[in-house]
């Protein structure tokens, strides 16, 4: 179906998610799965963070990938209510896959490589809910961020 | 912080959640957000649909846009697991906005135009759960897709 005028510029922009300790998730999704730090928005009792692939392939300044932010798509929004990182009473965020709570499931990162990036997880000491061999599909796996949500590792690949 | 030569490919594929019956859902997420449905996956006991908006502006047929799914990104899969749609005892999957459950927030879409979009699924009859008009923030709405999901309209702008 082609899609209607009214809808013809509409975008897939982000995905927001709710964090416990926002160093710990910014380094995850940084560090461990290269994406940029676009955007904070401090507020008085949450942080919005938000993140995504670098789609500029180096040649946008930070400023203007920050500027671009709402223009562009595929973005993760954290949103860290403070005091949670400290809360001892503080019970965590369901990951969406377990009763009560079930409905979101997970996201998805593609890489060209599975077997390379897997491998790198497992040095850098990301937590595994399923390696490449367990189970039976063997060409994805599930990593798990800091707070517990699952993030599918797949292969990219030019057929369905 | 640039990134690394390890993830510089990699990229935001899809984001997963459970629905309760696929043709409302379909429904919502093409006719009334314009997505396509690039590719439905059907298994024994529960059928995996993915959609996105069309990023080659009408160039691509259905086929090339499947085999293209995962050399793309900005994707929405929506998981139906098979017999919820008719089940009595089923209760509904959670939004992740109240607790227990909570952790899972929302997607967002972009909108070139947020008063005219609004508009529209007014006239749509689409279930709002923040109008342009309520609380503090007069820029952005919040819709609720069939499962009751918050779905964030926010406008395209060049500034963040």
């Amino acid at each position: 179906m082609p899609r209607s005028a009214e809808t013809a510029k509409f975008a897939f922009h982000h995905t927001m998610i709710r964090v416990k300790d926002p160093k710990k998730s910014i380094d995850f999704y940084t560090n461990i799965l290269g994406m940029d730090l676009i955007h904070e928005a401090p507020n008085s009792d949450f942080t919005l963070y938000f993140l995504g692939y670098d789609k500029s392939e180096g040649q946008m300044s930070a400023e203007e990938k920050a500027n671009g932010l709402w223009m562009r798509d595929a973005v993760l929004e954290l949103t860290w209510n403070h005091g949670t990182e400290s809360d001892p009473e503080f019970k965590g965020y369901s990951s969406g896959n377990t009763d009560p709570g079930r409905g979101f499931g997970h996201i998805a990162i593609t890489v060209p490589d599975i077997e390379e990036a897997c491998a790198r997880f497992e040095k850098l000491g990301v937590q595994f809910k399923k390696r490449l061999t367990d189970g039976k599909m063997k060409t994805i796996a599930f990593i798990l961020d800091p707070d517990g949500y699952w993030v599918e590792i797949v292969p990219q690949r030019f057929k369905v």
